[in-house]
């Protein structure tokens, strides 16, 4: 096992080649790491900023042993990473982090649930649906209308499915194509919230100020942050990230997705082990952002400062808007942060601009 | 000939793979342009966060027709490109900047006095040195001490000798090989101050605060930026820096070193046609950094703005220096960019911290 922390020249491996990598790899070659990364995708968008790039499926065993020996620490952008891919990293000599714990829980939305309330961060209501019957009665107890969806994978709203009268129940457990289920209670908030927290290997953690969301189709438009909520929503959100980061023995960044309720009340809609899109305000919104944060953590740095100087609307463009990169550009308060995918296919996330709304 | 601005998704081509071009292709990454660097030293520090590299000499013609082929636009990290290689990357059809002029210019220093003066922008006295006669007479003319440079080359106080006494005239000028010499008269200054500006395409120009210099055996120590000169200081280095940026029709980012004599009196010392060490503070004091800046102009892109948000103290860390890391990067306010250089030889640019002393 590598010392830590790990000094600059040490290498960092990354499984996927995304976005996500990308901004994670270029805040490491600014500490002074090498990066490597593993994508199935050749010349992807987080392997064109790195030192080099594995082309290989994320359960290539061979892949992962190289991946596992070139790296001191390997890290990952997304979270389905299988679980067998961390031991044969783990077997080569390397750190994975954040760990087989956080990955194994948030993979599942049953047992991601069922963590959340037992660390005492609560959810809403839900039910695991297996069988039809098991639908029909969770719709009797949670209430209609209620969410259906797949217990693994999914992401930007894919694998889910709203239920608004139980005749509905068989075509939406259909749709699912026959995967294990998890029936959620609609929760009636005000705004989505969410924090973003990171834990170093001595359990150190340090949380950023709250963001308010706004989701279109189940895909992330904006952020606005530091989001304008009362002290106590602050003290709320940093306890719960708190809680779910010691209880995963977490190291790394956290993207944690609140519903407030009002009063006071949030409930955890959802944990994301990895940088996340709702954090993307901190590039220019704070000295330390998340992915430097991320590469602090997981290399066994010191973490680093997390008060906002600036308050930042965030702002994807999917698929064509990328297109407004020129009008963008001449924006002295817009700062463009391009992903280099060469396709706009609609819907894909292809860059984010941070509007600098003044500071705090 | 590219149409500009080049979209995201076009290449960059820069000549040099050290710390500049590092900076200067994680800068243009985030803009979404892929990068070529083209450096001798396989797997440079630019080179290993970039998208490829040619290893070949600056002056490899094929190295050259591939790098003007796989570029839109071709930078440089440092001045003294050969001619011949600029004309050979125009003929590959890249765009260069800057261009030709500015390099010819700020490749012999008596080319550049001569040019700075004529534009309106003084300098230090100077005489020139091809035999032990002339040496003769320019020290008699600008008096003792006097500074003998070789004309072209040198860098970091290479390639350069103090001259105290008339007698020590034959050995200075034998220490510089024989090779074409300026003598410069000493500037009686109260300190050294340094301006970053750039100019478009078009023409537009922006210009960042004056930053004040430190330097140590002729090496850059530290910059505090904004300096704290009066008001009238600022104009007058900015209208320097504007003369001398349209007397070039140059394109891209420039280093202005000056001398400040006191009671409004300002000489450039003299001009990088780069980035440069002493706008490194940029980095963490304004929105838009000196290396982003660059991108834009040779891009075609708007400049960006160049308010300082935050006052900065610039430290370089030299050879073994870089050991600090560890403890520098348990302080909030210091932000530390490292470059990714194995050998920590004496005296060598490792790394740079940011120190943040407060907003403006």
């Amino acid at each position: 096992m590598p010392q830590l922390p790990l000094p600059p020249g040490s290498t960092l491996g990354i499984l996927g080649g995304g976005q996500l990598g990308r901004m994670l790899s270029q805040a490491a070659s600014r500490l002074g790491f090498d990066v490597v990364i593993l994508d199935p995708e050749p010349n992807s968008p987080a392997g064109r900023v790195s030192h080099s790039q594995i082309v290989a499926a994320y359960d290539d065993p061979e892949a992962l042993t190289a991946l596992g020996r070139a790296a001191d620490v390997v890290t990952f952008e997304f979270e389905n990473v299988p679980a067998a891919s961390i031991e044969r990293l783990a077997e080569a000599g390397a750190l994975v982090a954040p760990g087989p714990t956080a990955l194994r829980v948030s993979q599942d939305r049953v047992d991601e649930k069922t963590f959340l309330n037992a660390v005492g961060a609560p959810t809403v209501d839900f039910a695991v649906v297996d069988t039809l019957d098991d639908l029909v009665v969770g719709l009797t107890e949670l209430g209609l209308p209620a969410l259906l969806k797949t217990r693994r994978e999914g992401y930007d709203g894919k694998g889910q499915v709203w239920i608004h009268a139980i005749e509905d129940a068989p075509a939406a457990l259909e749709s699912l194509g026959g995967r294990p289920a998890i029936l959620e209670a609609r929760a009636t908030f005000v705004r989505e919230l969410s924090v973003i927290a990171a834990r170093d290997w001595d359990g150190h953690m340090a949380v950023y100020p709250l963001g308010e969301n706004r989701h279109e189709g189940g895909v992330l438009r904006t952020t606005l942050a530091p989001a304008a909520v009362d002290e106590k929503t602050q003290v709320r959100a940093r306890a719960i990230a708190e809680a779910i980061l010691d209880g995963l023995d977490y190291v790394g960044v956290i993207g944690v997705e609140l519903f407030d309720l009002g009063d006071d009340v949030l409930l955890v809609n959802e944990i994301a082990p990895r940088v996340h899109n709702t954090g993307h305000w901190t590039q220019d919104g704070c000295v330390c952002d998340q992915f430097e944060q991320h590469i602090r953590a997981v290399a066994g740095w010191p973490l680093g400062p997390t008060a906002a100087h600036a308050r930042i609307e965030m702002k994807n463009l999917l698929g064509d808007e990328v297109d407004q990169w020129r009008a963008l550009s001449a924006k002295a308060d817009e700062r463009l942060h391009l992903y280099g995918k060469a396709e706009a296919r609609p819907g894909r996330k292809m860059a984010h601009v941070n509007r600098v709304l003044g500071t705090v």
